[in-house]
C-alpha cells in the first residue's frame, strides 16, 4: 500500500501526509476541492501531488482516505468511483459512520474495498497549518466493517491506522455512533452549550475564568460547519444523551436540596472520580 | 511581607511555597496538620521552617494564607486569631468566599487583616508533590474585599497575587461566588455528571474516548472531599446553573427535533464558538 490518495487537506488529512511522510516509502497525493489549497499542500511539502482534478489523483491510489466533512463525501465517492483502482482500499475518518458507511459501501460495492475508520484524534484547531505527524500517536481508531466486507481489507485498513500509532477497534457503525454520541458528541454539545449559557446568564463570570472552565470548553471551539454536520447526522443518539443529562441534573438538584447534601456529593464525586481515573486516555 | 506562613501544604499551599521560594528573600512556614508532612515539606524545600504546631508558625507571621479545605478554615482561624501579629495581613484560598469572608472576617476584626481570595489555578492532581513555582503565572486571583477592609490590606494583599504572576480582579464575595459557580463549580459537576452517565448508560463508549472526553471531563478527577465542601458551600448558585442548564438541553433537544437542524445548530455552534475564541484563557 504504497500510493495513497488524501481527500481533503484538513487537520486530519495533513496529519496524515505528515505521519506518512515521516515513515517513508509512500506516494503521497492529497486533493483540495481549491486549486490553491493543492498548491499549498504541495508547497508545505504534504504531499507527492497535490491538486483539484479529483479523478487523476486517484486513479492509480492503492488506498484512497476520505477526509472531508461527512457530508461531502457521497457526491465525491460517486465522481471517483467510475476511475479507482480495481480492489483500491478506502476508507475515511468521518465522525458519525452508520451514513457513511451505507452510503460509501454502496457506491464501491463491486468496485472497491470501503471499511469505515474513526480515528479518535484532532483538535479545535482546524485546517493543515494545524496538522503534526504524531496526531495520531496512542489514538483510539474505531474501524467499522460491515458483514459483507472482505477480511484482506479490514487487516490492510487496520494496518495503516496502526501505522499511524493508532489502537484499533473494530465495532459496527451502530454500536459506533451510539458509542461515540456519549463520549464526543454530547460532550461537544454540552461545551458549547455551556458557554453559550454563561454568556446569556452571566457574561461577567468569563473574567474569572480558570484552567477549568479552558479545558471543559475547548471543543467548543471546533469548527462549527464540521460539528453541526456531525451533530445533525447523528441526532437520534443525542437526543438519548440530552435526556438522560436532563435526568440526571434533576437528580443532582434533589440532591443540593437534601439537608445534608456534603454526604452524597462527596459519594458521587468519588464515584466520577474512581471511573474517570481509570480510563485509558490519550496523552 | 518577608514572612509568610502558609497553612496547609496541599497544591496550592505548596505552590505558593515554591513561588515564594523562587522570587527569595522571604521566610517561608509551612503548617500541616500532620506532623510527618510538616518534615516532608521541610525535607522537600518548600520551607525554611515546617510544623504542626499552629501557634508556633503563625506567631511572627507578617502574611497568614490559609490554603486548607474551607471548612477547616473558620476552627483554625479561631486557633490563631490570639496569636498573630497585631494588624498582619490574613487571606486565603478558598474557592468560594461568601462563607469565608463571614466567618475569618468576623474572627480577626480588631486582631489583623482579612482579606479572601481566589486565585483561578490548580489541578485535578493534589497534594504538594503536584506543586509548581509557575502554577499562578498568568492566572485571575479574584480578591474579595468588604466595605470595612482596610485599603493597605487589599493592596498588600493584591500585591502578593501580583507577586506570584496573576492579574488581580477586586470583587464582592457575592459576586465572585455567584460568577465562579458559572465557570468553575458548575462546569465541574457537569464534568462528573457526564462521567458518571457513561458509567451508567453505556460504558462501553469509555473505549472510544479521544482528546475531547480527556479535557472535557479533566476536572472530575479532582478531590471529591475538596470539591464536595466547594459545591455544597454554593448550592444556591449552582441549583440556578442546574435549572438553566436543564432548560438549555430542553431548547436543544428541540432543535435537533426540528425538521431541518442543521441551519440552526451550526449557528448556536457559531456563536458558542466566537464567544470562547474571545476569552482570555490561562496558558
Amino acid at each position: 500500500m504504497k500510493k495513497v490518495a488524501i481527500l481533503g487537506p484538513g487537520l486530519l488529512g495533513g496529519s496524515i501526509a505528515l505521519a506518512l511522510r515521516a515513515a517513508g516509502g509512500h506516494f503521497i497525493s492529497i486533493w483540495a476541492r481549491r486549486e490553491d489549497a493543492a498548491q499549498e499542500a504541495l508547497q508545505g511539502g504534504f504531499a507527492d501531488r497535490a491538486s483539484s482534478n479529483l479523478v487523476e489523483l486517484v486513479t492509480d491510489a492503492e488506498l484512497i482516505v476520505f477526509c472531508t466533512p461527512v457530508d461531502a463525501m457521497p457526491t465525491l465517492a460517486r465522481e471517483i468511483a467510475p476511475h479507482v483502482l480495481p480492489g483500491a482500499f478506502i476508507t475515511d475518518v468521518g465522525s458519525v459512520k452508520a451514513p457513511v458507511v451505507t452510503e460509501l459501501g454502496a457506491v464501491f460495492r463491486g468496485v472497491a474495498h470501503f471499511v469505515g475508520s474513526h480515528p479518535m484524534a484532532g483538535s479545535e484547531r482546524t485546517g493543515m497549518a494545524a496538522a503534526r505527524a504524531d496526531l495520531f500517536h496512542g489514538s483510539v481508531c474505531i474501524v467499522t466493517p460491515e458483514q459483507d466486507t472482505a477480511h484482506d481489507a479490514v487487516v490492510a485498513v487496520s494496518g495503516f491506522w496502526k501505522g499511524l500509532g493508532c489502537r484499533v477497534i473494530e465495532a459496527s457503525a451502530a454500536l459506533h455512533d451510539g458509542r461515540v454520541a456519549w463520549v464526543s458528541h454530547f460532550p461537544h454539545l454540552l461545551a458549547a452549550a455551556l458557554v453559550d449559557l454563561v454568556a446569556q446568564e452571566e457574561p461577567g463570570a468569563f473574567e474569572f475564568c480558570g484552567p477549568g472552565f479552558r479545558d471543559t470548553t475547548r471543543v467548543a471551539s471546533g469548527s462549527p460547519g464540521m460539528w453541526a454536520d456531525i451533530l445533525c447526522s447523528n441526532r437520534e443518539a443525542l437526543k438519548k444523551t440530552t435526556d438522560a443529562m436532563i435526568e440526571k441534573l434533576r437528580e443532582i438538584t434533589t440532591l443540593l436540596d437534601s439537608e445534608f447534601p456534603e454526604q452524597s456529593m462527596r459519594e458521587f464525586l468519588k464515584q466520577a472520580k474512581a471511573q474517570r481515573d481509570r480510563l485509558h486516555l490519550p496523552r
